[in-house]
Parts: C-alpha cells; structure tokens; sequence
C-alpha cells in the first residue's frame, strides 16, 4: 500500500496546540516558562483570552507543547501572581483581569436613531431590526404573544425525553423536509385545530413563514408567476419579503368582508397572498360568501397563498378553519409557532400543491439543508403531549384580559378613535379621525419612551391614519400607561399644528 | 370611541372548540353525548385523532362548547366502552385503539432505488439525500463526526442554565446576525483555535456553511461576480450549491501543495472557494508558499472564500491557522459545529470583508430573519464553559484510534491502494490502480450493505478511480468489516470483467 506523503499513523501525537497556536519551537530553551506566559500574558492583553476565559488543564498543554508539567504549572504560577488568572478548584484555572478592557460589543447604529428618522414613509427592509433594537420603555408593536408564558418547563422536560431516547444517526443531516415525528404531529395539530387533512409526507418543515414565502416566492418565480397580490391594508414585513424575493405585490382592497375577490379577478393577477382567518391588520374575518368567490377564482386557475399567522388566537367567535382544506391542489399554507410558543424557535411549516412539491423541498435543501433537528423533536413532543395546547388555552385566557384592558384603556384616553379586530388576534387595529401623518404619532410616542407601528406603514393605497397596537405581551397597567402616551402624543402633534 | 362590527368585548366566550372544530349548535336538542360521541368516532376512524392523541380534560371541552360536563363525561364513557380511549389518570384521556390504522407514512423514494442508480455519473442535486435514505449495514460516507459523543448531558445542562436565565423579550424575533452571546463566543473560539483576531459585531451567525456558501453567492452575483473557482478535486456538494444559486464554479487543480495558485491567476478568475486547512477531498493542507501566493493573488483584486470545515481535527501535524487572519479585506470565512457537535444543529458562522457586511445581513434576513435563538446560547455556554473544548479533545483521541483502524484495513484488505490525507479531519481518500469506474464499485459495495462515495463525484476533470471514505462515526469493527467489503465487491467487479 502507497502512502501520499504522509506522517507514520504511529505517530498520532499532536505537534503544537490548538490553544493559542502556540508552537513550542518558538520558545528559547531554558527560557519555556517566561516564553509561555509572555505568550498567555500579550493573549489576554489582547483580549484573545477574554476574561472569564479558562485555561487548559496543565497536563493537557504540557501534551500539547511536548514540555514537561512543571513549566506550564509555572506560567500560570506567574499569571496568577500578577493578578490576571486564578485557580477555581475543579474548575480550573480563569482568566479573572485584563490588563486593558476588550473591546465592548457595539450597539447597532439603529440606537442612535432619532425617533423621527425611525419612522419614515416609506421605510427599508431593515426598520423592524432598527425599531427593535431602540430601547422603549413599553413596547406595543404587534406580533408578539405574552412571551412570558414560553413553557420553559414543558421545554425543558421534552428536550430531556428527546436527548435520552435519540439515536447517534439523528445527529447527522436530517431529511430537507424535517424530522418525520414533527411532520407526524403537525399534520395531527393541523387535522385536530385547523380542519387540515393532510398527509404527514406533505408537510415541509421550514423557518417560520418568513421562510414559507422565501421558498414560494423562488418556486413561483421559477414558474413563471412573477406578481403576488396581497391584501391593502395588509402587512408591510410581507410584502417586502416577496419584493426581496424579486415578486411584484399589487394592492387588493380589503371590506369588512375580508379581500375585494372581484378586485383581485378584475385586477387579473396569477396568485394572491392572504390571512383570511384574521386578516392583518384589519382583524376582519374573510366571510362565507367571499370565501366560496374565491374558492371558484382559485377553481378558474388562481393560486391562494393562505397565511394563517395567528389563527388559534380568537375570543368571541366560533373558529374558522383554513381555506386549504377546501381546495389543496390551488392553495398554498404557511403557519407557525411564532404566535403559539415564541418567535425565537423559528418554526413553522408549509403545504404546497403536489406539482409544487419537489420545487420547494429543493428550495429548503439551497436555502439549509433543513430545519434544526433538537427542536424539532422537542416541540413534535409538545404537540404530542398536549403541551402546546394548555399552552394555547392559558394564552388565550391571559391575552382576552389584556384586549379587554387596551379597549378599556382606549375608550378612556382616545374616545374618538375606531378599534378594530378585536375578536381574535393578538393586536387591535386604531384608526384616528385626528388630520395628523401616523408616522409622526409614532415617533411622537417613541419619543415619550412607547413603541407603536403606523398603520400606514401596511397600506400601499392612501387610508385613514391610525396605529397597529399589540396587547399580548404586556401586562395591563403598562397597556393603560401605553395608551395614555399615544393619547398624550397626539394632543402635543395637535397643538403643535394649532388644531 | 366607535366599534366596527365586533361583538362587545364582555362577551369574551369561546363560542365553538379548536378541538376538531365542534359546532353544538349541529348537535339535536336532547341528543348532544350522541352526536360528540359520534363526532369522536369520526375522527379517530379518519386518523385526526390518532392512537396516542389525547382528549381534552372534560371540563375544558364542556366550557368550550357550552354544555354541561356531564355531556361530555357520557360521550367519553361511550368511547370507553367501545375501546377506543381509556382513562390515563392524571395524563387524562387517551386514544388507544382506532377502527382502521391511520395512513402510514410513505417512506421517501429514494429507499426503493437501486444501488447502481444512486450512483451516478453525473448526480443530482438530492444525490446526498437519496443515498443518506437508503437503509445500510456499515455507513463509510464522509463528513460526520463521532455522534455517539455528542455530550448530550452538556447540552441538557447548558439548556437549563439559559432558560434559568433568558428574559422573556429573548424568545421574540432576534437579530438575524446572530444572538450576541454567541458572536461573541465565536469570537473567542476562532481567536483562541483559529488564529482569528474578529470583533464579535463581525461574526454573522448562519445555519451552518452550506447556508454561509448560499448567502454570499447572492452577494456575489449583485456584485457583479458570477464564478467562483473550486478546487478540483473538491466537494461535489458545495459546487452543486453554488450551482444553485446560478453561480459557475470552474475547475482549478489541487496538487500535493494545496490548490494551484498559477492556474487560478491564469483561469482570470474573481474569486476562488478553498479548504486551506485540511483540503476535501484529498487532504492536502496548502503549504506556506502557495498561502504567500495566494495571499499576493488577493492583494491584487482577487477574493477567497475559505471553507474551514474540520481545521480542528488535526492528528499527526501542528495547527494551521486560518487564512482569514492574513488579509480579512479579501478572505470570506465560514465554519461550524457540524464537525464539532452535531450536523443536526445547523449553526455555523461567516466572516465577510466590511464592503459585504450590509448585504450579507440583508441576505440573511431574508433567508429566514435569522437562526433559532436557544440553540445559539445553549451552544455559547458550551464554548465559554470549556465543554466543547473538552469534546474536541475527545472527539480527537477517539478519530485519530478509528483513523489507525481503517488505514491497517486498507493495508490489509486493499494492499495495492493508496491513502491520502491521513493527518487530519474525518476521512482518507483512496485511489486505486484498478480499471474500473468508481461508482460502480460504490454501487456494488452498497449492494453488498455498505455505504462508501466515488472519487469521482468530486471530480470535474478526469482523475484516478477511487474512494472517500469516512472513519470518524464507525466502530473499529465496523471499519474492518466496511474495508473488508470494499475489497470484496472490488474483486467481484474485476471477475465480471475478467481482468
């Protein structure tokens, strides 16, 4: 057998260490201590070796560098005496001082925005980034379920049964499509909470339904289908979505009847992107005489794109379940845990027409290779379990409270502004009578330390000025504090005008 | 304040159940245990209640629907005595048995495929997931770590620690750059093993390199660059990637020094994708010449994209530091744990010169508003607490003890082949003298129950037969029975043809 160049395998030492790279050929003989804690000194200086930072076991460098323990044990000897490490007992030996501070992490720039310039007419991909990273006193953007509920108890005892049953192959790289258990359980979630029959194959598991529409907006484009119609008002974070994935989103006015079907037929569009559960940000529910218009557009060669964001949350109303169980073969349909769990797990699933299939699992292959796999299980588990549902039921219980307190907080502090959407969801929807730009309400609350979203930031077509106002995730006393603020802004922009 | 159409909110009922989307009012006045009874039945013989599936405690249903409890208590004891659920304690109702066993999932394709039409000449994009899926007594494909040793104690430790800590605005959407926790201890990691000086805003975190490759071909191509060289031979899968995202990927040779720096400079080519540290397939580390030349082939306008995939298994040679470290302004860099941990986490990271910072984050964003919060900080606890240092000591030990075991199996069982790239990572390449193409003797070993790839898949340009065969996740026993058949279905191929 030839060998390509190659060390004896007998020799499998290891020539030098990783920690560092320090190479013990650097070091002048006689001289290895005072060289190895130069070297450990200039890394901490450095900030390489940050503070909190450990040490190699002394046995474990001495290996590495091929020097006997004693010289290691006397460098760090040193470094102890000079203040900079100390020996933690069995957890080892710390780096507890730098001689200069490392470089703190930089704020984003976004911090230093002025309110105003956070809240443009016309904002960039990145203002939501920008709008999160400002710190506010309260924040009453939408979007956000009481993320104080996450059950991190549930998680943490299903991650435990998940660890302690898996097998070492399921390390490895996962199917595209996402681990079978979950795609069991979602296709089971979806039969049981949205009328959804559907084949666990069917299901591909996906980042959120940010990605869900990544996904689509390539798949389509590749078939030609370059514009998606999308409801107006309708959600800003969408459509930008799709213009980034270089597909064109035409207004389609929506009624208190959910989206004007004769205008999307009139308006001869390929494809349409909807929310007719809850639609955002109106809340208006797509009622059964526009539903059955657009099953048979959708019949007549329409694709639907069913966005069923925040679907499970509803408080007066019978539910409704989703459009795709009506028609699968016309209807695409993108949910989450985003709304029931956190927006952080970064999990959600899509359903495509069966000609869509293998577009879009190779579209997931190009985008990761696949979703995570750990929490996958985890939350297949809680679906198992009926975690997620208690879940839902003590979400909703919780949410319905703080609703009632924004409606309350409201009627007190604008008794002259029009709420919308307050049946299900997790924000209501405020139109003004007041001649005043959204935009410059929302800066004008910000700068008073409350966060909001301008309702004509989601209307591409002129519409009444208004806020779009979360209340699940905050607690009642700042939802009244929120509101008295915005009530308080916008007196300060009337008399400002002299209104 | 003015309403639109919504029902007061002092109404907060929930009129209808999400649970399988129950309407009382369907029920006959008088006639409301049969009617849920039978609605249950329906749905466990339709497989949307499945085996194992747990029915709502009867008091949350019965509120749900607005009946008395004991409409529900019947309709349950009815199921009991039918069989179908059984009363579990505290664990509540439980679907235990239904009519017609729900749908199977349909096992994916590709396990019906032949052993010979897996392998391929010219593969396809889902070439790795259709051989991942096909069932194998011995799996000899390269590119897994040990996963038996993911410590999955640590992790479990880890998780709590973070979720003992996280406040609740954590598990809302993140910064798509990555949680803060984690750039900075990527920071420390690739300054303390890597050589990388990198302020922690630099680090961006990705789902693992693939995701990192597809990020930065997007940036690319805007920029006006639309071919990448790739080292030939050199991985199949990166260059189908790359293919994806409609970027040209031209061959430039590999010696026994690393990649051909004479040839990239004449190709005329604007950026070249390299693993420097240890090169797949053939393990060639790019000596210190060709690093000068190429940093010099930098300097003068070209750009490297460094893939540093498994830099940290290292065996029987001192560390080499990143290239990235030399010249950050023309060097791209991508790592991740899929070597270190797990493939199934999809974390990695990705360096970019300044100039493509803001289009990376944009790219990123839009790929999926960046990667999973918990998992980020579970895995920076296991970089600043020392554990997954710890783990790379084992993972090491155990590697180089597997490497030994295939490379006497190869002198045993293949005596004529040779062995290249023995002094690092997770896998040897193999050439043999013999007249035969390798994918058939891929597929005739596969026939035979073990899993190896053909040379050839990562060869654009004609090369000599052989294999690429990965020891890391195998027993020793293991790797002396996959060896073993490998010579096997070697001879049988040269009988078939009678040389």
């Amino acid at each position: 057998m030839g060998r390509a160049k190659e060390p004896s395998p007998q020799r499998s030492i290891t020539a030098g260490s990783d920690f560092l790279h320090l190479d013990i050929a650097d070091a002048p003989p006689g001289g290895r201590a005072d060289w190895l804690s130069a070297q450990l000194r200039q890394a901490i200086a450095s900030g390489r070796l940050p503070v909190g930072g450990r040490l190699p076991a002394t046995r474990v460098l001495a290996a590495d560098l091929g020097v006997s323990r004693g010289v290691v044990t006397e460098a760090y000897q040193r470094l102890v005496e000079d203040g900079q490490v100390a020996g933690c007992g069995r957890a080892g030996t710390v780096v507890v001082a730098a001689p200069a501070a490392p470089p703190p992490m930089r704020r984003p720039p976004a911090t230093a925005t002025a309110p105003a310039a956070l809240f443009p007419q016309a904002p960039g991909s990145d203002v939501f980034d920008a709008v999160r990273a400002v710190p506010a006193r309260i924040d009453l953007t939408p979007g956000l379920p009481d993320l104080a509920a996450f059950p991190r108890a549930d998680w943490l005892r299903a991650e435990r049964a998940v660890l302690g049953r898996l097998a070492p192959a399921d390390f490895g790289y996962g199917d595209p499509c996402g681990a079978p258990a979950l795609r069991h359980a979602v296709a089971g979630w979806l039969a049981r909470s949205r009328g959804i029959a559907v084949d666990p194959t069917e299901v591909v598991v996906v980042a959120g339904v940010s990605q869900a529409l990544g996904l689509l907006a390539q798949v389509l484009r590749a078939d030609g289908i370059t514009r998606i119609g999308v409801e107006d008002p309708g959600s800003l974070g969408v459509r930008q979505h799709l213009n980034n994935w270089g597909v064109d989103t035409p207004p389609v006015p929506v009624d208190g009847a959910g989206v004007r079907v004769d205008a999307l037929a009139a308006a001869g569009l390929p494809a349409v992107l909807l929310t007719p559960a809850h639609q955002f940000p109106t809340g208006v529910v797509l009622d059964g005489e526009r539903r059955r218009r657009l099953v048979a557009w959708a019949r007549d060669g329409g694709l639907v794109i069913e966005d069923d964001y925040d679907a499970e949350h509803r408080y007066d109303r019978p539910p409704v379940p989703a459009l795709r169980g009506m028609l699968p073969d016309r209807i695409c349909y993108a949910g989450s845990v985003s709304k029931l769990l956190a927006p952080a797990l970064r999990v959600g699933w899509l359903l495509v027409p069966q000609r869509y299939r293998a577009a879009v699992v190779a579209a997931k292959r190009n985008a990761d290779l696949g979703n995570a796999v750990l929490p996958q299980l985890v939350l297949a588990e809680l679906m198992i379990s009926g975690a997620l549902e208690r879940q839902l039921r003590l979400l909703r219980r919780r949410h319905v409270r703080r609703r009632d307190a924004m409606i309350a907080a409201l009627a007190r502090h604008l008794p002259r502004a029009t709420v919308h959407g307050a049946a299900a969801g997790l924000h209501l929807m405020v139109t003004l009578d007041a001649d005043v730009a959204d935009t410059e309400l929302a800066a004008a609350t910000l700068a008073r330390g409350v966060k909001t979203q301008p309702l004509s930031w989601h209307c591409q077509r002129p519409y009444r000025p208004g806020l779009v106002l979360g209340y699940a995730a905050n607690p009642a006393s700042d939802i009244e504090q929120g509101i008295a603020t915005v009530a308080d802004a916008l007196s300060g922009l009337r008399r400002t005008r002299g209104s």
